[in-house]
């Protein structure tokens, strides 16, 4: 008989549960699922029934035998699960609309998982993980846990350097631009093959291959003439023609923040004043899907759900677990453990890089040393992500200050402390590590 | 008979050399010199002639047989030399006002050699300095390059990767940063030592030691109440105490154009249209000292000096000179081929470090790994500094629009490439490696 | 229409090539290949043309299209090719058993591969590679060299650092090893999964998986039990009981020459003087083979061949040749620039290792550092490589005499001299790089 | 009024500890000494007496104002010392002896440090010194530990990596080799420099210098004509001329173990079996030492000491604590942490290599990468060393022989475990670390 597994899936209430659910739906024929436990907390409560409710309608629809559990139990939904995915957000689409603008009141970008807001973002979710792990050691010590919260890289790390639980971050960035490869060339997104190297959120596509071809070139000059992409959170401005020339890589649309800070300033402030920030837009967003969700004749994802975000999220995650599942050994790119595999980095931080997954988790490609042209950024991002884990850890103001210090969006000490500060008062709730 | 040196000094006519002769002057009795070469260009001839006249003058004064020559021909200059001092300015003080304007246009820092401004004087000063290289090589090829030329460590990376000159990169911060710590302590320099680590105009102070002791803690307390030291370039803000906390390390000077860009560059503007830029404002104690200079009563380094900036200058530049003719073995800070001494640089980039100083050169004290909170910005100037090397020695547009790009005081490609392009245009007669 | 590819095979009158005849026959179907051409010397033509005409008959037997070319003549054999195949062997098995007597005459190993044997015949055939290397720039720039001719790891590594041959090293002890696992547990080879590294003919499996669960423990017990394996050119010594289990991983054949030196060498003294050397017997077993391949009504590799060695030597070229043409993605162990794959080793050095392969070659999967038990001896046999790299490429005596002394086997530099100058006098005609 | 050190020696009934009590009388003027503590062993009561007897009237006839204290009590050593010199040798010369002659019965080179003599001395010492460090801890934490105990290289990385305690590893093998050099060009040794990399007991100078000039060559030309030099306890044989040409590189004395092997076996064969092994002549030595030492009228160091070896080790020790107390920051060659000086070693190794001493310590000269001819011996007996450090400390069985098998001079497994199980049956009493 095969093994069925057992899903625990922390922040079950999510609006992109029903995206995952859609996911162990397709894959259900090599993968096949028992239960799965949709957990959240009180105050999640009743999205989490709606979501609930509506994932036992598109399971029963397809014709599946897997079991719904929803809880707000969170050692019941870990115990013996076998894979544990968090996409939790600690104090809700509240918390992100702070983070979004208390670096605007100091005229510095504010974004959910870039800069300061992430930081903040950052600093709420560690306790919560490093939580969330100590059960899963104690109730599931051989499960794996597929992070999906954000920052996905600075998460991973606190996990995989402050814990024993075998952990594998997880990002749809580096499967949105292989997507979007796709799509230019017009082929399925098999045929494409992307050295990626990086962080999450900052990943280079050093080289992009079609069929094993080469057509980096290529691609950058069709990503000049405007055929631009971009991530349903991020402003889609346009890449500059030089910029991608003299990089000769594709970059994510992450990169937009840092190549240009201050176009995309000016983006963010306009949209503050206008529609909201991304965080008030999503949750208007939210409150329709919601509506939506309820429903109960809506029986499958609804096409709505795209304009959440988060395209291919389930894709990623489903392809990630059904390959740590039935040891597949084929390519994803997720975030784990350096090892050397970017020689320009600390050995012991998250990189976001080619693995091959299988039984034993996440086995990186061997990347070397990357151009200067890329390395600096990764490396001034990567010291503020090591000093970010370790104040979000101890709880230490002074760490802080240096993470948000030398952060290169941020422009002085000086705006940093004040956006410190700003964030400890604002998030005092969610901060339990600061307080003592 | 003990050897005597003939030392030639490319910039001979700058009004710093009253400064480098007193330093020869002073170290006559163990350091002995029978001929200096001041060599200049076309242009600064009449300035070459009476700083000239008031050297002999200096040296007769002080009853020393010490052969001044003057020559506006390299080769006759460094034909033989046993050190080559290189203190020229490509362009003239007219060129560093422009490369101080130009960013300023733009709202981006506009410094002499930190940023954009230090960008432009390296693109003008490697073709040059490639020229002079090929003279030593060919004229006197054991003779050791003492680069004072800015910005310094990237001019010394470029003679490091790109000639086979014996070169050691001087700069005269380390030594203030060792003369602040002892005005504080009220004791002589030689008690000060500091465990220095980073890249010429951005390097650290890890530990300050009196007598061998750990005093570090004591003199950031110090630093904080107010007691502040800085370059005569470099505007006098006061550090953040918690920064300096949070740090837990001296800063050099220069480091405020990173920690606290946005005042600096506020006071940069508001300088710039009141008193001027520094470089207008040393345009004008020029001339003041140029006058001096002519007296013929003047047989002395005159005390206006002082104001120019490059306080200690000759300090250092005659200390290496004199521990490297009589292989010394001491301890001193230059700019030198990092070979691992730093773990988290790559091996052969130049890096600004503690060095034992002797008959073969500058031979670095291991450093190992940097703390997080000063790996980021270190790496990310040094990739800056490593594409500038490489723009300048091959003239590639694309390489220096990266360069730029990734520069921490740039905010988009957009903005580097404006001021990229202005560089150029106000340089074209300095740049013959970019018209190609 | 689909691609269909040349092969050249350099060394073609080997009595190995109906084994790699059979494989491309097996692999006809996904690896459709026109033309295959046997290139010898003139010494080897009479086997070329006995070997040829087998391999004739081989391919009508399977009703293929292939056209199989017999060629002394090298430029036409690598003109145009998509792959070419190095099996040669210079000076033939007359040079191999010289390779084996010559330490011996000094209490030394003498083994074709490993220590000074492996030694002089790297010397011999570094001049011949870099020929043929010559030729592949020339006329088959875009081709792919699959290097078996041993000492396979000294002569890959001659290839990437000294020419710009698109190259992979090949050897079939990783490939013995996982069908040793794959016998043990009664699997197929695909379920099993080594974690290698190490370098050729010096490998361990660090870990042993079998459908992805570690069967390290369970293997080396049985390995402990007697159950054995070897290559057939290796005494089949049974391993120690305490050995394996402090080393905890799964060695390589080759290293009884290291963790049993003083045994090997008896047997290796003892078989010399009963049935010859293995060279010897390989010179009869050949005899016997050729005489078989004369048979006009022979028309399948005969299953004698299996005596000779070389056990699943096709199977492993022509999946790796399988896995570029069709760019196949799947992990194969291979010879390859390190690249920091294994941190313990110089960046530039080959390492065998577990790679992804695919139309651009093959990429390594990270190691990271490796334990200290097998890292010296890793390092040692690595630095006699790469000396005896530059040695063969520069025809350098002292360098040779550099490499040989400091080889594990070697007792000490007089030793190392003594053979030095023995292998240097028997090989004269074949190094030419020595004779300046 | 200047500070007066206190001096604890363990293993201060040493036959060496007039040489030690000389040097302090020589230094006085500059390291004033209050107190010296000599302490020993209960078995050592009455050498201890003898030669504390000896200190008291050489400190006497010397003026000076020392303390020489003699005891027992560990602790009352080494409470409040500034400096505890460790000069022990657990299980005497028995011991030593029975490390000599365990491997010869093996056919393997039986030394006091290097090869499995070393080691076992190596298993014995780490227990009593991880003792000594825990005292120091409690009674002495800002002592400085300058360990002259062998393997001194092995036990000073069990100090650094496994005790809070400062320390710096002593040898008297790199000032000798500064020596040679000196009497061969009949200079002082203040004239002679010498470049330094490597372990203890494996340490090569990489350049040579007199007054700066590098004179490597000139002085390996005299060496391969027969000036020789080696340690008391090391066979002096010849340098071969091929391998110092080939080598380029001034050698230590015990590189003969390694690089002749077969001679230095033979050599050691036959004086065991005509004087005795080295434990054997030195045991007479001391014999007649300690004779001389009663003598109440004796009151300076014997002439005879000489003959016992030990070289210049006051000469070294005495001018490290001196530039520890006084903060000279002068170079001396000593055993420190790694920390990447040496790329090609971990970084948290203990090497043998130029430091600046001052009141912190020794900060070691940055070396970089070693070239290949060193490189590959100097990892393999690095490795060796890191598992010996880990057996002694853990008493495990298998890592004990891992480190056996893996040493250059041992052949094989097999032999290294029955030389393991002789070390251990033989040393039971002063191993309780694998007493579990």
């Amino acid at each position: 008989m095969t093994k069925k597994y057992k899903i625990a899936v922390i922040g079950g209430g999510s609006s992109y549960t029903p995206e995952l659910i859609d996911g162990f739906i397709k894959k259900a024929p090599e993968l096949p699922v028992s239960d799965i436990y949709l957990e959240d907390i009180e105050q999640g409560k009743e999205k989490l029934e709606i979501v609930g409710a509506l994932a036992e309608r598109m399971v029963k629809k397809a014709g599946l035998d897997i079991n719904i559990h929803l809880t707000l139990n969170q050692e019941e939904a870990i115990s013996g699960a076998d894979f544990v995915v968090s996409q939790f957000r600690v104090g809700g689409l509240d918390a992100r609309i702070r983070d979004e603008k208390i670096p605007l009141k100091y005229g510095v970008i504010g974004q959910e998982t870039t800069g300061p807001g992430g930081f903040a973002k950052a600093l709420r979710t560690i306790p919560v993980i490093m939580n969330i792990c100590k059960d899963i050691q104690r109730l599931a010590p051989s499960a794996w846990l597929i992070n999906f919260t954000n920052p996905s890289g600075i998460i991973t790390e606190t996990v995989l350097n402050h814990t024993k639980v075998k952990a594998v971050g997880l990002c749809n960035v580096p499967v949105n631009m292989i997507n979007y490869v796709a799509q230019v060339f017009e082929v399925e997104m098999e045929r494409v093959y992307i050295e990626f190297a990086g962080l999450n959120h900052l990943v280079w596509g050093q080289k992009i291959y079609l069929d094993g071809e080469d057509v980096t070139e290529k691609l950058l000059d069709i990503l000049i003439t405007g055929k631009n992409f971009t991530m349903k959170n991020i402003p889609d401005l346009i890449w500059d023609k030089d910029l991608i020339k003299s990089l000769g890589m594709l970059p994510c649309p992450y990169h937009r923040y840092y190549y240009m800070s201050d176009k995309m300033l000016e983006e963010e402030i306009k949209e503050a004043s206008s529609e909201g920030t991304r965080g008030e837009v999503v949750k208007n967003i939210e409150k329709e899907l919601f509506k939506l969700y309820k429903n109960p004749s809506l029986d499958i994802k609804p096409p709505e759900l795209e304009k959440r975000g988060g395209a291919l999220y389930s894709y990623a995650a489903c392809n990630l677990i059904d390959s740590i599942a039935n040891n597949k050994k084929d390519i994803q790119t997720v975030n784990v453990r350096n090892n050397g595999t970017i020689l320009d980095l600390p050995e012991d931080v998250a990189i976001e890089t080619n693995c091959i997954i299988g039984k034993n988790g996440a086995s990186p490609l061997t990347v070397g040393h990357v151009p200067a042209k890329i390395r600096g950024l990764m490396q001034a991002v990567k010291a503020y992500e090591q000093l970010t884990v370790e104040a979000g850890v101890k709880g230490d103001y002074y760490t802080a200050l240096q993470a948000l210090t030398i952060h290169p969006l941020v422009p002085s000490a000086d705006v940093a402390k004040k956006i410190l500060d700003d964030i400890l008062r604002q998030n005092k709730e969610f901060l339990p590590q600061f307080q003592g």
